[in-house]
């Protein structure tokens, strides 16, 4: 399915006093990712399909992540990221994140479509159709 | 094995445009959950276990989160950490937060305890017995 | 004018590879302190009086901090937050950030109270006179 | 003296319930756009530099910010910093931030040059000539 390959280049304040990457910041850089993999597959920025699709978000229902190697400030990571799974009204996604050719962290996320109801509370809603059909695509 | 329970308030600056929490910061309330929870069962807060130890830190090896409800700014939510299993030199947590009575997102973590090689490279060291001991233990 | 103090611990990953606080999280914990502030001041929190007086926000116009010591993790940081002005739809606050008796950082900014308008820009708008009282007047 | 451009692209979790950038991070951005200046000066990355002139960092003693516009997640910004004194173990930078040619934010920081001693409390240290002699040359 849809395949988004992007970079990161870890920053001084991305670390912790051990000296590498404070875990909650992979998920921010694994939230980057997966906005760069729908855009890259709409071909338009988060804000512009969060508005066209009349859509709050895609926030996350599942996720989880294995750290094999500890990445530093100063390395310029690769973040492979590939649609897993299509359902109803959510989607899955892989990340492989890559540091010298070595796997650093692989993670895995469920996240659903959501709109915004009267009462300013979230709920599920159908991936439309055209969604659907280029997040099942290839690159 | 060990349980120790924690209380967050969300600030405004923790959620993201759909108002609710920006996900990533809930590992980063699950990091210091699990420092809590340590610091409780040795009887001295994070720096110092660090220092008495001699360990660079207890980096994550594996982790996961359900999100079953969002939570938003202005919620105060209680997180109750508990020791699931000690290994030779790893040891892990499960995590439930939630919010008025009602679970919001549910985690585990797996991770070790490390010390500075020579050249400054992290690597596994042993539970040492006392600390295996309390988070082995009763509250 | 209206006078608050709150209390942070600070935490393993609010500090950067040299083992001090990463100073950009010191501006976290400044809005952190002015929402309290403020929900002090008017007897409600955050969300509450965002809904109450049908704002966006309070953003930033201008701020500055000094700094004068380093903090830690597992220090318990003391922040006293004072409001210095109230303009017609600004005010500004002071907040004195100390450890251990000492103050490690000084900062002061400024902030506008602001609407969105139809378009979902902000605006700015006048501060209504219950809150310019509460925040004129002692603690 | 020593100029450097750098960009970042807003991401959806840089910003608030506002849908604007949370004013912190704006100092992360920053923060970096120094370590990029130094850096390009220096024609090595900051843990490179870090360990090249065994320093513990560059911790920030004053900074200001003025925010002129607020940007949004899709905003691709372009930070112009420049350095702009140099003392003996300090030096100044001011960033302008900018969104469509338009200045959305400025800022000016002051940073010291510092070693760890031997009981790890960081001070101050001289800057090197040959630092002193890139920082304050021409782009």
């Amino acid at each position: 399915m849809f395949t988004n390959t992007t970079r990161v280049e870890i920053q001084f304040g991305d670390c912790d006093p051990a000296g590498i990457v404070y875990y909650p910041n992979y998920f921010r850089f694994f939230d980057n990712a997966t906005a760069a993999l729908v855009s890259a597959a709409l071909g338009m920025n988060k804000r512009a399909w969060l508005e066209v699709y009349g859509i709050a978000g895609i926030p996350m229902v599942d996720t989880g992540a294995n750290f094999v190697r500890p990445a530093r400030f100063g390395d310029v990571v690769e973040i492979r990221s590939e649609i897993t799974e299509l359902g109803r009204s959510s989607f899955s996604v892989r990340h492989v994140l890559s540091h010298g050719g070595e796997v650093a962290v692989e993670a895995s996320e469920k996240r659903v479509w959501v709109v915004k109801d009267a009462a300013g509370n979230i709920k599920s809603a159908p991936l439309p159709d055209d969604v659907r059909h280029v997040l099942g695509g290839k690159e």
